[in-house]
């Protein structure tokens, strides 16, 4: 067994001063690691009843897009402003300066479809509760938030209004 | 068999007057069809002595991904200016207006790894071909092309200086 956590890299100071970023190309570059990583996501939602998975741009797109292949469930695209072509909704989120915004296609999913958000990373949970709220305008059922790090200490989670917020790997520092 | 096309929506005049584009979302949202898409594009892999997959941001991301599951390789990201956290290198292209640029960490590969590099789209190579300029500057080996639509009237196949150009659907309007 892998540990994931050893290709997971700390570079400090990005994007910016006093942020420690962590960085997951390790993991994705390496085939036995990156399917493990997928392969413990999938684990942490058994037993759940999905039928989406939406991945938030652009790296959520990389572990929704492997759990739909291994979950055989369909995949759901959240994007940034301008890049959906067809008829969409939209929720705006803070930033520490300003804020910014995520789009969805308004029949991404029917009434009342069960879906799981996933997201590389957990920090304020800003990007997470916005997909959740696009989702819920879409009168969709969210079944729980999926993420492979979380930082605890941002205390994200308790922002997003479940239980059920799972995570891979949780770093408190 | 499903006819992947028949999950192709065609946006008129988007992102402006006069593009035709090809959405990809109502075929990652059925989950039978973008497994067999997969399956497909992996099959026009068959036989080839491959190492990693690299994906270009955003939506190249969901098929490198779903390939890396697949056939159990590694997966490296190229990503827009300012998103890749260590030492890397860049390519600009040209826009119809301006240019743009691409990014890759400058540690994603040894000398003489085998990649392929994916998008979902080939319109005029650009993209694509900045991204080759990359693998080549880390002295990867390219090698083919893998999108899953090519818009053959381009010609975008021609600029990237290999055989190896795949696609799994050709639109030529």
């Amino acid at each position: 067994m892998h540990d994931i956590k050893n290709f997971i890299r700390d570079i400090p100071d990005f994007p910016k001063e006093g942020i420690l970023f962590r960085d997951i190309t390790p993991l994705l570059q390496d085939a036995a690691a990156f399917e493990n990583s997928v392969n413990q996501l999938a684990g942490l939602l058994e037993g759940q009843d999905i039928d989406y998975l939406v991945g938030i741009e652009s790296r959520g797109f990389i572990f929704a897009s492997a759990l739909s292949m291994k979950m055989q469930k369909g995949f759901i695209t959240v994007r940034k402003p301008g890049k959906l072509p067809f008829t969409r909704i939209q929720e705006s989120y803070d930033l520490e300066y300003g804020s910014d915004s995520l789009e969805i296609h308004d029949d991404s999913l029917k009434d009342g479809k069960n879906v799981i958000i996933v997201d590389d990373l957990l920090a304020t949970g800003g990007t997470a509760l916005a997909t959740g709220n696009l989702i819920k305008q879409l009168n969709g059922n969210i079944v729980g938030y999926l993420f492979l790090i979380e930082l605890t200490e941002l205390e994200g989670a308790g922002k997003l209004g479940t239980e059920n917020v799972w995570s891979l790997l949780k770093y408190n520092d």
